[in-house]
This record gives structure tokens, C-alpha cells and sequence, in this order.
């Protein structure tokens, strides 16, 4: 598929079929992570895949319970709020699988470009997360990113040494809709999308 | 270009011919950015393009103290500070356009998807970089990310709001080299790429 006709195609999906991702279309996909830029060459992007559904059960609990946590902010909205209970946020049971997006500081001593600071390793995994998002549309696939997550719990759901940073959880499968082309906010009246970037020139 | 080969000869580049890059060519990139995903359907990115070349000698000036700073890390281990010492990391100067990359951070009471980390923000910010990228790279241009910057300098010498927060330097303009399909860091011996991704299934 074109490049162009892919960045336009990808949605945040939270709507999924029941079809399988096959072992070949997550491969493809995470090798196309797997070609992201990386600060000093540290590749530090760790995915772990969820198939199990007791864990994803879990997980969905984790959403629920920062969710309540979200909805707090919009106690003085009534109209907001009742708008954002109705949203479907995630997909963590429905989706076939689920893939945690970790960042592993490195043990060396020294990484180029992360002085400033190490956020930047942080930055490298979400450049992978995107050409895996990419490569999942181009395959006819999807992936819809949640971050309304306890993030604590979700490292010791799954098991992953503690230097590794959680970047959030992504519910892969067949989109059921593409929201008529829209992200699925717009469409159900929650934000519009500006119709430009805001560019300044120095 | 189809995607997969845009994944694969995308490269963080550092050496650049003198060619102009065209305002077509980094308005199609601009237009690939803001169709990135963002939390909440915040497109909390902006962007300043960097022309004047006063405002890139300051900047090559903060990179300049930075990198001896990152340095000091490496005093321990000569044979590696030489070889950091060798190493082309900006094209801030002779780089036809710079364009950094901020994320502004909502002024609305909540954004959906920032309540266990407002990272989340800049981190779509990262993937419209990705997106830029690879449009470059569709168009035969490139970018390099410099991150070993005074990223509060950065702000100052571009004049901009004081919540914007700083993602980087992306120097752009047309390639002078591929480096053989690798990054540069590997071709010049510095580290080697993993063969593989670190995936683990629970």
C-alpha cells in the first residue's frame, strides 16, 4: 500500500471483528517496529503479547478503575460526562490479542542523545509503535492504543523486570469500522480535528 | 512508495546535500504529520521551521555544549570518547531547514487518555514525527533528530509560549548518503543492531 493512502486508512480502532491476527501479520508488524529510529542505536522497544483472556480480564478491571478515576474530572459536566461513559475507550476483551509496549533503559553507561533527556528512549518506542500501527493497516488490521491503564499493575499483571517502562497497551485486530474515516472522537460528537497543523516560522 | 519500503530506507540523517528543501515537499511531510494519532484527539503538536541562519548558529552553540557535557560520561572509556569525538551528530548549520517539534499541553479541564500520565501527549507528538519522516523519506528528503540540545534555550531562541514542551530539532534536507542501508551509528562501528525484537507471549 501507498505510504500516503496508509497514514490517512489508520484509525485508533476500539471496535473490532472476531477474526484471528494470524502469527504471520503480527511478525510483519513488529518487524516494521522493529525499523524505527532508536536514540544512539538503543532499540529499546520490548513488546509483550496477550493472548491469555484471564490476563486480559484482568487488565480490563485495571481500565475500569482509572477510568472512574478520569470521570472525576468531569463531575462539574454533567453533559460530558454523560458522553463519556457512553465512549467505548478500549477493546481489551473483544480484540484477539493485545500487545504491552515496554521501554528497557539500557545497562551501558552512555547513550547518545538522551543528556538532555532519557524521555528520548522513551520517544524511540512510540516512532516503533507507530510503523507497527502502520504495517497493521497496510495488512488490514488495526490497533487501538490505551493508556487508561494502572500502569503499575500492568507491569505485574505481565511479568516484566522492573526497569522496564510500560508505554501502554495496544487491542490488535480487524477493524469493524473505520468511523467513516474519521478518528472515532470526532465521530461520535466528543472533538473536532483542527484542519491544519499550527506551523510557526523563525 | 509502498510502506515497506519506506520503513526500510527511512534513516536518521546527518549528512545532507545543499539543496533547498521546497515548501510543497515539507507542507506534504506537515500534512502526513497531522494525520498521526493523538490521545484524546488532542493534536497537541507544533511545529517552527527554522530558515534563518543566526538562529541556527545559536543552536549548533547549545548543541555544542551539551555534547561536551554527554562527553564527560565517556572519560573512563578513551578509545569510545574518540570515536564520540569523530562522530557527526547535527547538520544544524548546513542543513537547508531545521523544524522543532513542541507539544502544547491542553488548556481544557481534561483530555481523555492523560490521567495516568500526561506523556501521553507528547508521545503523539512522536508518532506525527514518525509520520513526517517517513514522508520525507517518500519524497527523497530526510530528517535527523538532534536531541543533545538545551532544550530551554530552544524554547527561548524560538520565542515560543512557555508551555510548549520540547521534543527535539529535526534537521531536514535531501540526503547526501544512505549510509549502505544502515544507521549511521552502526557504519561507523559505534553499535549493531539487534537481528530481532525482544517479544514475549503470556
Amino acid at each position: 500500500m501507498e505510504l500516503e493512502q496508509c497514514l490517512k486508512l489508520r484509525r485508533d480502532t476500539r471496535h473490532f471483528l472476531k477474526d484471528d491476527v494470524p502469527e504471520t501479520v503480527l511478525k510483519k508488524a513488529l518487524t516494521a517496529a522493529h525499523c524505527a529510529p532508536s536514540v544512539g542505536l538503543s532499540e529499546p522497544w520490548r513488546f509483550v503479547v496477550v493472548r491469555n483472556q484471564q490476563t486480559k480480564a484482568i487488565l480490563k478491571q485495571s481500565f475500569l478503575k482509572i477510568r472512574a478515576k478520569a470521570e472525576a474530572n468531569l463531575a462539574n459536566e454533567q453533559d460530558k460526562l454523560k458522553l463519556h461513559k457512553s465512549l467505548k475507550l478500549e477493546a481489551i476483551e473483544d480484540a484477539p490479542i493485545g500487545l504491552a509496549v515496554f521501554c528497557e533503559y539500557p545497562k551501558e553507561n552512555y547513550t547518545i542523545g538522551t543528556v538532555w533527556t532519557d524521555e528520548t528512549l522513551k520517544w524511540s518506542c512510540v516512532c516503533a509503535i507507530q510503523n507497527l500501527w502502520l504495517s497493521l493497516t497496510e495488512q488490514g488490521y488495526s490497533a487501538g492504543w490505551v493508556s487508561i491503564l494502572d500502569y503499575d499493575q500492568l507491569k505485574q499483571v505481565l511479568s516484566v523486570p522492573d526497569d522496564w517502562e510500560p508505554l501502554g497497551y495496544l487491542c490488535i485486530g480487524k477493524p469493524a469500522t473505520d468511523y467513516d474515516g474519521q478518528p472515532m472522537l470526532e465521530q461520535v460528537g466528543w472533538k473536532q480535528r483542527c484542519s491544519e497543523p499550527v506551523v510557526i516560522y523563525r
